[in-house]
């Protein structure tokens, strides 16, 4: 399972004030905690905090200075991923194209250049997806743009795109479907990633329909979360799916044995 | 989902310790604490205390004095399931039948006779299935000897047969696996029963494996349980499962909601 963490985000009010105030203590605390977790990547996300390339650019710098962990490039600014992909010490990962013929075209070449892996969202012009067919379709014209233009495919990660159980409750079950047909697309199948923290958007039960939908995921072909990795239930969960499905070699301290082979601080 | 409470069975020393002393209470107990917890049937399984037919009608009638919630006859002497039948108040569900030419013989005409449930488990004389092939030849087997002596196929639940993580780790996949085929037997599908608390036999994280073992399974076409009903974890996983497969409609409370649909004390 590929964890990336999601907590080094404009959206959360700790880290607009960090990245207002150059404080890089939050920002540090953040990128050990998400490590020491388990995560594989940690999401560098400005939000709406700033406009200006530096912020950004001082985000991931921050980030680097504390861990080893690559980064997770989220943003939708070509300008902005090409100046992060210059200063990116670990092969990153780009977050995201959709499958916008215009985006396509910009960002797979960036990440060939770079070594980058890339997660490609099933969205296009026309917006969201509404059932799996359709996800599945910008999934497969992902996939073929990808290996087109020379991305190898164990560096792609397709993105379903999850949405409110709150309020798109039947989305779920389409979502579901379409992580089972995309690892149909390829053998090995690609990598196949959510924004998780989307399903329990708004709901009074976050942490459990998180990794409760987690995973139902991962039994459907999940291997890749941009996740609260710092919620031990949730990535435990995710340990003991792996293990049910026999990826991983039951022994007592199996939960504490699946960390310490991830965690290097 | 269909939950059918484990707790009242002689394998508990706190039952052992009533069926011998003939102590109400502690049977009175666990028939409230599961009703309360949701339970749809309250299994009773007299284990190795008694060899005595009274003392396993004293615990049944016992609940019965308690709690409405249907019993699941636990037994594989056909004699005392015959007097239990006997002496239940609402349809019982009989646990169990297996494959066996003989068991089906015997036990399918006492189930028709007395208008219960039972529980087919995918055994035969060979022992237990070793893989999802297996299984679902025994099911199909059990699922028409069931239909041709009379039982209402939503009468019948397949059990699978679910064996301990720690000692048959592959296993847990076949069984996922049976479960989805065993949807295939018929339109509507049959029950799908499993006894939950065996595949996290001996582990160190019981809890946590029966909920994420339980989560797959409800995905693959799980709809009964027998299980540690008054394991708020595990009962609010199988809600939370459901409500993803967009069974129930979502709102703010819909745990409390759920319960407030089953349990009538």
């Amino acid at each position: 399972m590929i964890l990336i963490g999601e907590r080094i985000n404009g959206g959360f009010k700790d880290i607009q004030r960090a990245v207002g105030e150059k404080d890089k203590t939050i920002l540090k605390k953040w990128a050990k905690r998400q490590t020491e977790a388990g995560a594989d990547y940690l999401d560098v996300n400005i939000g709406a905090v700033s406009n200006k390339v530096e912020d950004f650019l001082w985000m991931i710098e921050t980030v680097q200075e504390t861990v080893e962990t690559p980064i997770s490039i989220d943003c939708n600014k070509v300008e902005f991923i090409k100046k992060a992909l210059e200063i990116c010490k670990k092969e990153p990962l780009i977050n995201s194209t959709t499958a916008h013929d215009g985006k396509l075209e910009e960002i797979i070449p960036l990440a060939v250049k770079y070594g980058a892996s890339l997660i490609g969202v099933c969205m296009d012009e026309a917006g969201s997806p509404k059932d799996a067919n359709k996800r599945v379709e910008l999934a497969a014209k992902i996939f073929t743009a990808a290996i087109e233009k020379g991305l190898p495919p164990e560096k792609l990660f397709l993105d379903p795109v999850v949405m409110p159980l709150k309020f798109l409750q039947p989305q779920a079950s389409h979502i579901l479907e379409a992580i089972r047909q995309f690892k149909l697309l390829s053998d090995p199948p690609p990598h196949i990633v959510v924004g998780l923290s989307n399903i329990s958007s708004q709901t009074t039960e976050i942490s459990l329909i998180n990794r409760t939908f987690l995973t139902m995921a991962i039994e459907a072909g999940l291997n890749a979360a941009i996740c609260d990795v710092t919620d031990t239930d949730l990535v435990n969960a995710a340990i003991t799916t792996e293990l049910i499905q026999n990826k991983h070699i039951y022994s007592d301290s199996f939960l504490k044995a699946y960390l310490a082979t991830k965690v290097k601080t």
